[in-house]
């Protein structure tokens, strides 16, 4: 597996492939990788020919209060677990790279951003549509593959390709799970011991709220009050929003319909730490 | 010359040419063309092997109370042209491709943007800068061909290009000029036959202050005073801006300096028509 830090040499590197008529896979992270990262690179050998995984924790999507400081960061560890992975490339820019001096340039994304995540991260969602539209121009993909536990960044990414014509196809991969149910996640490693034991209740609270519309549960808000009631049992959460939402655009009918692909969104505080998770069901 | 409507085939048709090792310049226009595009044409094909014209007409980049509508168009004339001009494919895409439905992104260009035709145009370099950076998704060239007549927008443009790291080169050509010196411009079919014979005018206000800063003249306002003087002598014109600024980043100082590229910028009325004009001196 090559290591590349500059974008003229990523662009060549994709310009020579995509020369020799093979196709390229991009895997965007920002590192400290675990097993959801590591499938995305496996599905990316499934369509692709070469797969190059970015690495960059982009400063432009987090907040001043929030944890660009102290997200875990490991080249080394990131980089023996990718060439295992069977990642062909390794593209990890500096900040001066992907923001060169004088950068004045934000992709602005409206609708989709605006709710959940939106709400509580509100500049959140266009730092990664112009960070992964950025990423796009220097690994010129066929394809880009993202993890579904980042549910509505998915859609943001398709609103993205999609506004912007971008020739990319752009590929949703399950979420990856710890044998306990939590949603593997760089942002796991905050959890002291005890957290840790109480984190798969987001999992288990979807699975309750899952359950009900199973056994024909339509009321949107009767829905998320399963979820919510459940979260707060253990009297250990901050819940910034327990909901369920239409799959596709995020619209918030007060009934689901049947035949309907709805998707159950968690996202709260277990102590210091923002946890979030999501399932997607068809009614 | 082939003709384009879809953004697909268009990319298509990029793909293929990229694949045979061969290199792409873009000329993105607005239609109803002049000796100005053409000339872009030709130096496309001393750049790379195919030139791809685009012409779209941008909704996006009018304000509601601007020309959108009464924008000339006669695409039977201007594919003549093009194809004489040696353009190798005309891309004419329509609204509902360049701007899908539900479409909700935007690129936004700060600093740059702000000032001159920002300031009387709020919305227009978002537009401009967010329909060039689809038409550059869509024909994915090696080299962007620009016209020096909208001087600010190929700084804009640069700027674009350099913070999303399109791998693209912009080639920014000469203003093509009538032979009494009028920039030419699609708009300037708006011109009373009265109006045509003073629209020289401005190209002759930039050649009074390019006469003085030869002279020696360096203070920035006394150079403005001398082109703002000259246009309104002929009591025709309302000034919308008649300035000078550093080349590269359109900043204000008291003084220029010598050595320092500047350009002379002006935009006015005359009657219901808006003309610019600029120039670029090297002190």
């Amino acid at each position: 597996m090559e290591i590349i830090r500059t974008v003229k040499e990523i662009q060549n590197i994709s310009d020579n492939i995509r020369k020799s008529n093979k196709t390229i896979a991009c895997v965007p992270t920002m590192g400290y990788l675990h097993e959801g990262h590591l499938s995305l690179v496996k599905i990316g050998k499934t369509k692709a020919d070469y797969v190059i995984t970015t690495l960059f924790v982009n400063p432009t999507q987090f907040a001043p209060n929030e944890d660009f400081d102290k997200y875990p960061r490991d080249l080394e560890r990131d980089s023996k677990l990718l060439s295992d992975a069977g990642s062909d490339f390794l593209f990890v820019p500096s900040a001066n790279e992907i923001y060169p001096n004088g950068y004045d340039t934000e992709i602005n994304i409206k609708g989709i951003s605006q709710s959940y995540e939106g709400l509580f991260r509100p500049i959140h969602f266009n730092g990664v549509a112009t960070v992964v539209a950025k990423l796009f121009n220097s690994t010129k993909p066929h394809y880009g593959i993202f993890g579904q536990k980042d549910f509505q960044q998915s859609l943001v990414i398709k609103q993205l390709v999609r506004d912007m014509l971008f020739d990319i196809e752009i590929v949703v991969a399950p979420i990856v799970r710890e044998t306990d149910g939590l949603a593997r996640s760089s942002r796991n490693i905050y959890l002291s011991q005890e957290e840790r034991k109480l984190a798969p209740t987001l999992n288990l609270a979807i699975h309750q709220a899952t359950k009900a519309i199973e056994n024909g549960e339509r009321n949107r808000l009767a829905i998320n009050e399963i979820m919510k009631n459940y979260i707060e049992n253990t009297k250990a959460f901050k819940i910034d929003y327990a909901s369920s939402a239409d799959a596709t655009n995020l619209s918030e009918p007060d009934f689901f319909e049947s035949g309907q692909e709805i998707v159950l969104l968690i996202a709260a505080y277990l102590g210091k730490t923002r946890l979030i998770d999501n399932n997607i069901i068809k009614i």
